[in-house]
């Protein structure tokens, strides 16, 4: 049994990060909190979701005999259910900016959203019929850039009208992003002072646009973001949701370059 | 002879609670204001609309020999024209917030908008090539409820991501509106507390959704609106516009519910 | 050689003004400034543009043995290259409220804008593969009216709803403007003392209402508009940019009225 109490606008702030991604996943509920990691369906990108169980204003959680689910075997203190983000990112949208009462019902398969007197009621979705969630890959990143997330996302902006892929790379003390259209070029360049951390470098890799352009979507309400760059290596990006009761990964793998 | 002065946003508002419901209709100009009352294409929606006479700021009417009409016969004291109120709104959009005159000249079968310098002249549809206007069925609504028009509104639009039926209904002392989806269920509950008016009662009906958001769009700028219940029976939405000096009613024919 | 300095939204409304008409043009860079003459794809609208240097914070011109551009040897003290606007102006809606920097490098054949750490470049157009300047016609205008941008667009905003061709006229001491649908008809009369200026007379011309709203939106952030006129004759619409320091000119041909 979970019942829990959250600002709706925080709410909101979560589901959109990862829904930039996904639109469904398992989401994983425990005593300490939310946490979720899901694929997307082309397998190109994955998010990794956690949110603390203070960053609600009431949180109860209690694993009893009625969850049959077959995750409650190996963990008893965690439950997983199967939810449509998307739908809830509607709801959410249209409920204006009051607390959210958060119930779920494993018995009958519902998670009831409750936004003063209107009730929205989701079936769960069958964890069977949702894509596994994905194992970690063992990744080093050489290089971390923390970044301004508007400065960032107006960049991937400017990039929509010009290509369909970008590059990320570190030269030296200086980051970069750019995109390559048939005639014309972006590039952004941001020397150490200009960013709020930097691990010199020389390295680069580049990604599907498309990816990066709905990620940027997903960020949209953190301060910075932080880039961990490798060579022609995934790009794993983290923030912060929830006034920093929450974290969220965005990973992406690269594209090989053709040239 | 028809000649008005009205304030624009006031024409606006009356003339969007009409298009919320048909493009076209005939409107009856008598001496104590204008009148309307038709149905949508398709039979199942019907406006009706009263403006009176003091809610211009000038008003000039008068029969003449010069007004051949068929209803001119029957009522002496009144004219019948059919108006394209898609069209007169369109226009109404752009010229800001000025003061409208109005002149309707039956010679020429013509209605002269004048906004500023901007003189908008429509010919008047051929009231034969029109729908005729429906009769009022007679109708007991056993219940009123009485609500805010942006919590209704608020409503039907969550209700448009989930289905396409909505159920409006009063169970004891509490209104209610839900919403069914394949996965998922939309409800809003309002204890008689929380409204301005309830008669208490058990009954619902099932309505169109495409028509209720259709509706809950010409109603937005009054404050509240009554809404008229019955046990699978027709919905009836009454509210004012133009200050109180004009009143529009929607009648809605209920669904069967295929359960 | 070129290099200047702008401030991004004075560069934005220049360029706003050239696309309303096309997409992209010759630019003549010389050493009083820029100038740029194009006719649209169905040679039925002209635009002239003219920005003098000190629009600029900062403008460095030099010609230099290496422009080996065939109109160099016409004309020793002016470049000219083929500049795809469109493009432009995307990026420049997204950089902010920033200073542009402007580079051309006539050696590799490319612009490069650059916006705080944002730089975008983009190739030269070969000046053979867009269309020839066109000639100015001699052109006598009999009537001109200086009238408020505003006012003049909106109109147009209106007419798109009833028509697709617009006439522009005078009579009297009046200037109107006139669009008629199948049904209805649109009229915006102003006389003499409405006007900045009017020259009376009694004339008008027909035009394609589209090209009139395509440079209705390029005109957009000027004051006035002087709309010089004749009887079935060219429009031209003159305006300034840049506070003063650069002139734009539309050039339309009418239509043959039907009737």
């Amino acid at each position: 049994m979970f019942e829990a109490k959250i600002d709706a606008s925080v709410l909101r702030e979560c589901i959109e990060s990862i829904t930039a991604v996904v639109d469904e996943g398992k989401l994983r509920v425990a005593e300490d909190g939310l946490k979720l990691r899901a694929v997307d369906p082309a397998n190109v990108a994955m998010v990794s979701f956690e949110l603390q169980r203070d960053a609600f204003d009431e949180f109860r959680f209690e694993t009893g005999s009625g969850s049959g689910s077959e995750a409650a075997s190996e963990s008893t203190a965690a439950t997983e259910v199967g939810i449509d983000f998307n739908k809830l990112r509607d709801i959410l949208g249209i409920g204006g900016r009051e607390e959210v009462n958060l119930k779920l019902d494993e018995q009958v398969q519902k998670l009831f959203t409750r936004m003063g007197s209107l009730t929205y009621t989701i079936s769960l979705l069958d964890p069977s019929s949702l894509r596994k969630e994905p194992k970690v890959p063992e990744l080093e990143f050489p290089v971390q850039v923390v970044i301004e997330t508007e400065e960032f996302r107006r960049t991937v902006r400017a990039s929509e009208k010009i290509g369909d892929h970008i590059v990320l790379g570190v030269d030296g003390e200086e980051f970069y992003m750019e995109v390559e259209g048939e005639m014309d070029k972006l590039r952004l360049g941001l020397r150490k002072e200009q960013l709020i951390h930097l691990t010199p470098g020389t390295l680069h890799s580049l990604y599907s646009l498309d990816y990066v352009s709905a990620m940027s979507k997903g960020m949209s309400h953190a301060d910075n973001i932080t880039l961990n760059l490798g060579k022609d290596y995934p790009l794993q990006v983290d923030f912060e949701v929830a006034d920093g009761k929450g974290k969220v990964s965005y990973l992406l793998a690269p594209r090989i370059e053709s040239e």
